[in-house]
């Protein structure tokens, strides 16, 4: 169904094949880029392209990022005796916007899942525990509240103890603001657990 | 805030800045978009570029599209005598999803809009009484049922009236599958003043 012109259509065909863009938003994304000055398509497609190409992991947490050394490993400030695991960049990124984290991260890159035939050496396990060699004092275990992300939790957890090393997980429990009523009840039950003395 | 390096925050800044696309689902396109292949990634970026360059308004019913003449205009099956008026060229590509319109259309690229300072001469209009010297049977006006295409609609059929050229509106009502419950008041007085006997 091509009523606009074959490069019109590409581009929508092109947009549409995203993540989260269905036919309709890759139609108005198309109409506001070919509706964008000449320069500003460029700097997006360029941006692109741009990271595409230097894209790599970071050399000391597995992240994702253009540069050998991440920004966060590569900070002087960060305490890099305090590790905490998560399964993806933007699982660190989602910790980084609460501004409160100081020490660094490791990305897993995944999580084990014997349904989906993950195993602990399909994700950046190894990388983990070379770095363990080194001066740490806490590994913080930050994987998704997920079957697959309690299993990974629970398996790094026991490599790790022999080693002396403190480990930690993240809670477990009601998110703030949110509403018992609407919440599951595997994570009330959790909460009840969890639950600290006031 | 930085954690990626400035690559990648470069794409996500400019891919949070199109329309639909706020900060999370930047991120989690940029993401796929660094996890794409190379040359996957360069035919988006080359369909941005190309559908741009190659943009132009249809010489016949300015819809935009990346030929002189767009495909629905050069159809020879296309009936010429029905122009169907439209505000914009995803109205006509709503049109055209239908399969069932086998005229032609002329699109404005907006409507009258005292509010907003657009007036008829900020719209294809003109272009639209050039077409009509020609072998016209009947021109449908199908602007939108807001206060600006209910007030370009009257405008146009107002000019076109004269000319001794038939001119209709597409019905308002009701939209099929609507719970009556859930519509508004103009909308269901629309539908009462349209009402058609069975």
């Amino acid at each position: 169904m091509d009523y606009y012109g074959s490069q019109i259509t590409k581009l929508i065909e092109q947009l549409a094949s995203l993540p989260g863009i269905g036919g309709k938003s890759a139609q108005r994304l198309a109409f506001h880029i070919v509706n964008m000055p000449q320069e500003k398509v460029e700097q997006l497609a360029g941006a692109m392209v741009d990271a595409k190409k230097h894209i790599c992991y970071c050399k000391e947490c597995c992240t994702l990022t253009d540069q050998e050394i991440c920004p966060i490993c590569s900070n002087p400030v960060r305490d890099k005796k305090t590790i905490m695991v998560v399964e993806s960049s933007r699982d660190l990124a989602a910790y980084e916007k609460t501004g409160k984290y100081d020490g660094v991260y490791h990305v897993l890159h995944g999580a084990i899942s014997p349904l989906l035939g993950i195993g602990p050496g399909d994700i950046r396990l190894k990388e983990l525990m070379q770095r363990l060699q080194g001066d740490v004092n806490e590994v913080i275990i930050a994987t998704n509240s997920s079957l697959e992300g309690e299993t990974t939790a629970m398996y790094i957890s026991k490599l790790i103890k022999p080693t002396g090393i403190k480990v930690s997980r993240i809670a477990s429990g009601v998110p703030v603001g949110g509403d018992l009523e609407y919440i599951d009840e595997v994570t009330l039950l959790r909460a009840l657990e969890g639950r600290v003395e006031l």
